[in-house]
């Protein structure tokens, strides 16, 4: 297995545990170390065949590392770790605070240029593969209109948000498609309608003993921002209901593009990219570790920098030979 | 306009004419000539705007035209054309002769390589985005079954063998993909159902006078190959409502990859690309000029040779510059 991609994991949270998972279903990878910031022997203890490192050894494994996969989160881990590591191995994150894309591909291209790396940024679903689809419907329509539906998924900050409110003692928030909007735009009936006229919130609470229930829906459904101008509905549901019913980390969506073509821009053609997802965080992994690939061999061919989603070909993601590709998947 | 992209044409069937329109809906082409076997003169005269010629004219626009975009059949047309004209002019072309694509590859490749050119081949949806997004799909999910659906869609060769039936004046075949399997399939059941209990066929019928219309509708059924083995509906129908219900070219279909991650590759995850084309040729032809831009671009950069949408980085689709897609589209 000398020939193996060699990948180290930094960070240990959900996403760091998909991306093990996802590179022992690979044939061509083999994980070296993970990076935790916490104590390694702790962390590591229910995995007795991963090699748990503290993060500031990852330094040592520069000649026997390919690729970094850096698992933190894009609040305040990845603008300060993908820099710093792109200067040391190929790196692949899925940094996702979208508004900040350029500032962060601008400072991974100078980190990873200098040092003759290569990384990819902002990998996953959204940013990722919905970007992709968003930019190769518009390439190939570009008369019409994009839709990009988020859901039925659990969104992080809408929870945290509910747990907030008075009286509640636990809770977590669903953003759901319109169905009827979705079926709308699949017509080719061209709506015009925001992000909150396009999905609904559903929340489920578990409410402390003697709460004021009426009162605790009331206050998120009127929650500024968050909930205000959205459908939301509000359930109440017990501890163990919760912990039954949901404990995953689902989430997806759609990217639909409804393009015209033909002499009078009559024609509907509609492209339509879509996600049902159990668990986002191993799906984001999944994504992660075939990129990872692509960063390996972009790298061995001399092509350095940052790179988007855009910029890999896709070739380079697979394990099949070009002329296999060719042969059984075109 | 100096610096557009001067686009010809090769043919003028329905392909030929969607790529005329879809060049006029980019802001960087302008098309310079449609080359055409048959009278240019005949061929052109609803057309004044546009330089028809004949094909054999071709060769004196070497240094006038950037692509040829071929737009000629897989069956006699491609196979000659495309080696040919990727000696004298970058090129796409539409080859969806699955089973003959690496032996289409090889040789366009040859002619391409030893004169500078580069040759984008089997554009469009399948061969095309469906193999792009198989191809993506199983990378990222590598444990995990793939099923094409197509339709619905009229089937050329389908609707060719029921107008030879014996009564038949003249009707057409939809080739159905069954939404129950689909339906299953995106629940993560990954039923084992080969392509033809995976659709279902609808023959529409203008029978001729004094036919025997159960005789047509039991020949059909038991055409071998075509229908025996499928699950087929036949209708009879006048030839005003062939006309007025069944004149346009749909056709798409659904590429979905159900996938499993996770520790015991017990959580689903489901990638669905689908397509609703209320005209096929036209939506070919959007692909054939976006990939024409790509090709273009390839050639520039001095990466020469055959290409599949397996190559092509997507960033060279669009018109967006690379800043301006990160900024606004990822």
């Amino acid at each position: 297995m000398g020939d193996n991609i060699r990948i180290g994991i930094m960070g240990w949270g959900n996403l760091g545990k998909g991306t093990k998972e996802a590179i022992e279903k690979t044939p061509d990878m083999q994980l070296v170390s993970v990076f935790t910031r916490r104590d390694p022997q702790q962390v590591g203890s229910n995995f007795p065949q991963v090699n748990f490192l503290p993060a500031n050894k990852a330094e040592e494994y520069v000649d026997s590392i390919d690729v970094m996969i850096l698992c933190g989160g894009s609040a305040t881990d990845l603008p300060e770790q993908t820099p710093y590591y792109s200067k040391l191995f190929n790196t692949v994150d899925s940094y996702d605070t979208h508004a900040k894309i350029p500032e962060h591909f601008k400072s991974v291209d100078k980190a990873a240029q200098e040092n003759g790396k290569t990384a990819a940024i902002s990998i996953g679903w959204d940013p990722g593969l919905f970007s992709l689809n968003r930019m190769i419907a518009e390439a190939i329509l570009p008369e019409g209109n994009e839709y990009t539906f988020w859901g039925k998924g659990v969104s992080q900050g809408h929870s945290d948000a509910v747990r907030r409110v008075d009286g509640v003692k636990n809770g977590l928030q669903y953003t759901i498609p319109k169905e009827e909007v979705m079926e709308r735009v699949r017509k080719g009936e061209d709506p015009s309608l925001s992000a909150k006229e396009r999905h609904l919130r559903e929340c489920y609470i578990v409410a402390e003993e003697g709460a004021d229930k009426k009162q605790i829906e009331e206050e998120i459904k009127n929650m500024p921002h968050y909930f205000d101008e959205y459908e939301t509905k509000v359930f109440f549901i017990t501890e163990e209901e919760l912990a039954q019913n949901h404990a995953g980390i689902p989430h997806g969506g759609f990217v639909i593009r409804s393009g015209k073509t033909g002499p009078e821009a009559s024609t509907n053609q509609i492209m339509e990219f879509g996600l049902k997802l159990d668990s986002n965080p191993e799906f984001t992994a999944s994504a992660l570790v075939a990129y990872a690939r692509a960063v390996h061999r972009l790298n061995k061919e001399g092509q350095t920098g940052a790179k988007t989603i855009f910029d890999i070909p896709p070739v380079y993601l697979s394990t099949r030979t070009p002329f296999n590709m060719r042969k059984e998947m075109l």
